[in-house]
C-alpha cells in the first residue's frame, strides 16, 4: 500500500517538477541504488585501512574509510567497494553530490591552481581577482539586507570573528568618540576589564555553534563537547522543546515558546546596557537534536534584540545554503528586520559572517584581523556551488523533493509508534529529523540503515537526521523509504 | 667598499655551496630585480580596485592588490605591473615561491581535485589517502621525538586545539580511572566548574599566539589585538629582554634569562598542581618584536616544566618549516626532552599539532572533534613543500644564505646607528630582524624599500623583520642588501 501511494507521488512530481533531473544531468553514471560488496560496514579493507590511520590521527570517530575516487552524486564509496546513498554527506556538507563535474572543472581551473599555490594573506595582500570572485559567489548569495561578508576558516571560526565583531561594536557605542583610554591599553595586556570586554555572548540551552574557546563557551549540546575545557561565564536561555504533530498542540507550543521569550528577555535584562554584545541562534538546532521553533518565536527574538540593542546573530553553519528550502533558513521566518550577523561554512566550504552595519567593521584596521583572513580556493569553491545552485533551481527542487518525501516517512513513521516519535522539518527541504524511544534503538536504527547501504547521521541524544546532498531527488527518496520502512521492521 | 665586500662574499659562497640555484631551477625567467612601472606603490590601478574590494570586504590593511599570476618566485606583482622582492612573503608564509611548478604540479593533480571536490568530515569519513598524505609529509617532518599529528586549519586553531588536548589530559590525571561525575557533566552544561576545567595557559609577555578567544588570552603583543574582546584571566610571564650585541652582553643577558625563569617558575608554583595544564611559547616572539632567547633559556623553560609535570607547547606557527636554518626553530635549542606539543601553520598551509605522548589523545573520540579536523588540499601542498625542501636541501641552504646575509646587513646598518641598532637572528637562517630608534623611522624605512621594489614587513613596536621564502638566494640578498644601504641614506 505504502509503496504504491509512493509511486503515485512520485508520479504526480515527476509530471510537475520545474526540470528534469539533475542529478542525471550531473552523473549520468550514478549508482541506481546502494551496493554492497561486504557483509558488514565497515568491511575489511576499511577496518585495514583505519587500523593504520590509527598510528598517527585519532581515527575512533571513524564510520568507514571512504573511496572518495569512486563515490558519486548522493553515493559514497567505502574502501570495500561498498556505495551507500549518503544522507549524511559529511556532517550536512556536499551540497552537489560527490565528485561533482562543474566541481571539478573548478577545481582543475587556472584560477583554482593560483588560490591553492599563491595563498595570500587576504587582508594585506588582496589578490585582483577576489572582490570579483566574492561578489560572484559568496555575496551574490548573501541574505536579504546583508552586503558585507568576512571570510573565515570553519564554521567555529566564523562564529568567533562574528563575537568579536559584535564585542567591538558595543564597546564602540559606550567609548563614544574617545579614543582607547590608557587604563584600558593596560588591562588589555592583562587579560582583564575595562581594556577586555566584561561583555558576555547569550546563547541557548542545546545550541551548538563550535568547539573553540569562544565558540565552545555558547555551545550547550552535550557535556562530551565542553568537559574539561574552561568556558567563559556566558549565559544561556532556554530553547523551546515543542510537541508534536505541531497541528495538535498550538497552544502548549506558543505557550512554551512564551515561556522562552520571556525567560531570553529576563536575562537580557538581567545584565547593564551593551553587556549582552549579542545573542546566537540557529534557525534549527541540529547537533542538539534538530529543535525547531516557530517563525513567531524567532520575530520575538528579533523584536527583543532590537529593543534592548543586543546584536542578533544567526549561525546557519549547518541550515544554510538551501537545504531547508530556501537558501538560508532564516528566510522561512519572514523577519521585519534583517538579523545583525549570519555566519556559514560547511556546505559552502568557504567560512565567515555576512553583515550589513558598517559599524560591525572595527574603527581601525588590524583588530579584526589574521593571517588568512579567508582562503580564496574555497571562495572558488563557494562561488561555483552558488552558480550551480541558481542555474538549476537546486533550491526550489530541494523544497520540492523535501514535500515529496516527507508524508511518505510520515507514513513509515506511524506503523511504529512504539519505536519512533516526533518527526519534523515539514515544508523545510529535506531538513528532517525524528526521534527514537531511546539512544540504543536510534543507534540500532541507524547501523540498520547502514548494512542496507543507507548512511544516516544521529544527533541529539534520540534522533537520526537527514542531511542529504541538494542533488537528492525523489528516487533517492524511495530507496531511503524502503531501506527505512526495512530497518524499521528490524529493530 | 661594502658592495665589493658582497660581490666577494658572493663569489665564495657560489663556489662552496653544495648545490645550484634552486630558485633558477624553479624560476628560470624569475626577475634579476624588482621591476618599479609606477611613481608610488600603490599603483593607480592598485588603488582603483582596493576601493573596490573596500565595498564588500574590510581592506584597511591593503598594502597593494597583488596580481599573483603574475608573481614568480621571490617577486610578487602587483596590479600595477610593478613587481617587488618579496621578504615578507604573506606574514611569513611562501615557501617556495609564488607561482612555483612542483607545487602547480600537486595543485593540478587528481588527488587535489578530489580532495576540493570530496572534502571529507575527516574523524568520521577519512579518506582511503589520508594516512598516507600525512605519512608522506605532514608526518615525515615532524620534529624529533613526534610521531603524531591532529590537524587542523589555522595557526590560531593550532593552538587551540593543543590547549584543549592540555586540559583534557591534566584533568585525566586529576580524574584517575573515575569516570566524569554527574556533577561534572551538569556545571560543563552551565560553563562552570568542576566540568569546566578552572585552569589555565601560561604564555609569555610580547607573545602572539592568535586571535581567536582562546588563542588570544594567550597573545600579548599588543593592546589593538586584544582590546573590547573578552579574555580568560590567564597569567604571563616575562619573556628575556636581550640587549645586542650578545657577544657584549653575556653576564647582564644571563642575569635576564634567570629573572625571566625565575619569574616563570614562581607564578607556576602559585597555582595548584595540574592548574598550569601547559605554557606556551614561540621560538622567536614574531609578532612581538622577533625577540630571541638563548638555548639555555628554553631548556630551563624545559626544565622547570618537566619538574611540576606542566605540558610546554611550541608555537612554531611562524618560526618552522626551515626559515631559521633548522626545519623547526626549537631544534636549535638541543633540549633533552622534546617538548609535548609543537604547532604549525603558515608556511605549510596545514596547520595543527605534533604530539608524542598518546595521552594527548583524549579518553574517548568525539572530544577533540569538529566537522573538517583539517583538510587534505592542504595535507597535499604541506606534502609537496616538505618534499621540496627535502629534496634541494632548503633548510641547509637558507641556514647558508643567512650566514652570506648577516655580516652584511650588520655592515650596512653599523652606518647608521643614530636609526637603527639591536640586528638579531645570527646563526639563525633568514629569520633576521632589527630596530628602529622609533616607529615613524621604522614605517618611513618601510616604504622606502617598497619604493626601491624590496617588500619587507614590521613587527612589534618598532622592528624590521626578514621574511623571505626558503629559495632566497645570496643574489636576492644583493638586492636587498642594496635598497636598504639607498633607503637608509634616505631616512
Amino acid at each position: 500500500m505504502l509503496r504504491l501511494s509512493r509511486l503515485l507521488s512520485k508520479r504526480w512530481l515527476s509530471s510537475s517538477k520545474p526540470a528534469g533531473s539533475t542529478a542525471a544531468h550531473y552523473f549520468p553514471h550514478e549508482p541506481k541504488g546502494p551496493h554492497l560488496a561486504t557483509d558488514s560496514i565497515p568491511g575489511p579493507k576499511s577496518q585495514a585501512l583505519n587500523d593504520e590511520l590509527g598510528q598517527v590521527f585519532d581515527n575512533r570517530a571513524t564510520y568507514f574509510v571512504s573511496d572518495y575516487t569512486n563515490s558519486v552524486g548522493n553515493y559514497i564509496s567505502d574502501a570495500d567497494g561498498n556505495q551507500l546513498l549518503d544522507m549524511y554527506c559529511q556532517i550536512s556538507s556536499i551540497p552537489l553530490g560527490y565528485s561533482n563535474p562543474e566541481l571539478l572543472k573548478a577545481a582543475r581551473s587556472d584560477e583554482m591552481a593560483n588560490a591553492l599555490i599563491n595563498r595570500p594573506a587576504l587582508a594585506c595582500f588582496p589578490s585582483t581577482d577576489y572582490k570579483q570572485i566574492l561578489q560572484d559567489g559568496i555575496l551574490a548569495a548573501a541574505p536579504p539586507g546583508h552586503n558585507k561578508v568576512w571570510t573565515a576558516l570553519s564554521g567555529s571560526d566564523a562564529n568567533e570573528t562574528a563575537f568579536k565583531a559584535a564585542f567591538m561594536y558595543q564597546a564602540a557605542i559606550k567609548r563614544g568618540s574617545r579614543d582607547f583610554s590608557a587604563e584600558e591599553m593596560a588591562s588589555a595586556m592583562e587579560n582583564k576589564a575595562p581594556g577586555c570586554s566584561d561583555g558576555v555572548i547569550l546563547s541557548f540551552d542545546k545550541g551548538f555553534h563550535g568547539r573553540l574557546f569562544g565558540s565552545l563557551s555558547t555551545t550547550r549540546s552535550k557535556a562530551i563537547h565542553k568537559l574539561d575545557i574552561p568556558a567563559f561565564p556566558w549565559p544561556k536561555a532556554p530553547f523551546p522543546a515543542l510537541k508534536y504533530p505541531l497541528s495538535e498542540n498550538v497552544q502548549a507550543n506558543q505557550a512554551e515558546e512564551q515561556r522562552c521569550l520571556d525567560a531570553f528577555e529576563s536575562i537580557i535584562e538581567s545584565y547593564p546596557p551593551h553587556t549582552v554584545a549579542a545573542i546566537i541562534v540557529e534557525p534549527v538546532q541540529a547537533e542538539g537534536g534538530d529543535n525547531h521553533a516557530s517563525a513567531a518565536f524567532f520575530q520575538g527574538i528579533r523584536d527583543i534584540t532590537l529593543k534592548h540593542k543586543v546584536l542578533m546573530i544567526v549561525d546557519e553553519v549547518q541550515t544554510g545554503v538551501g537545504a531547508s528550502g530556501k537558501f538560508w533558513a532564516h528566510e522561512h521566518w519572514n523577519l521585519t528586520t534583517p538579523p545583525d550577523m549570519v555566519t556559514f561554512s560547511k556546505k559552502f566550504q568557504a567560512a565567515g559572517f555576512y553583515f550589513h552595519d558598517k559599524n560591525l567593521q572595527p574603527n581601525q584596521p588590524y583588530r579584526q584581523f589574521n593571517t588568512w583572513c579567508g582562503d580564496p580556493s574555497k571562495a572558488i569553491i563557494a562561488k561555483t556551488i552558488y552558480q550551480e545552485v541558481v542555474k538549476h533551481g537546486l533550491v526550489e527542487k530541494t523544497a520540492a523533493t523535501g514535500a515529496y518525501l516527507y508524508p511518505q516517512l510520515q507514513a513509515v513513521l506511524d506503523k511504529h509508534p512504539d519505536k519512533v516519535l516526533n518527526l519534523r522539518g515539514e515544508n523545510f527541504g529535506t531538513f528532517i529529523a525524528w526521534d527514537f524511544v531511546d539512544a540504543g534503538a536510534r543507534n540500532k536504527l541507524l547501523a540498520e540503515m547502514r548494512a542496507r547501504g543507507v548512511n544516516v547521521g544521529g544527533c541529539g541524544d534520540v534522533s537520526a537526521r537527514l542531511r542529504p546532498t541538494l542533488v537528492f531527488e525523489n528516487s533517492h527518496a524511495d530507496v531511503f523509504l524502503g531501506a527505512l520502512e526495512d530497518s524499521l521492521k528490524a529493530l
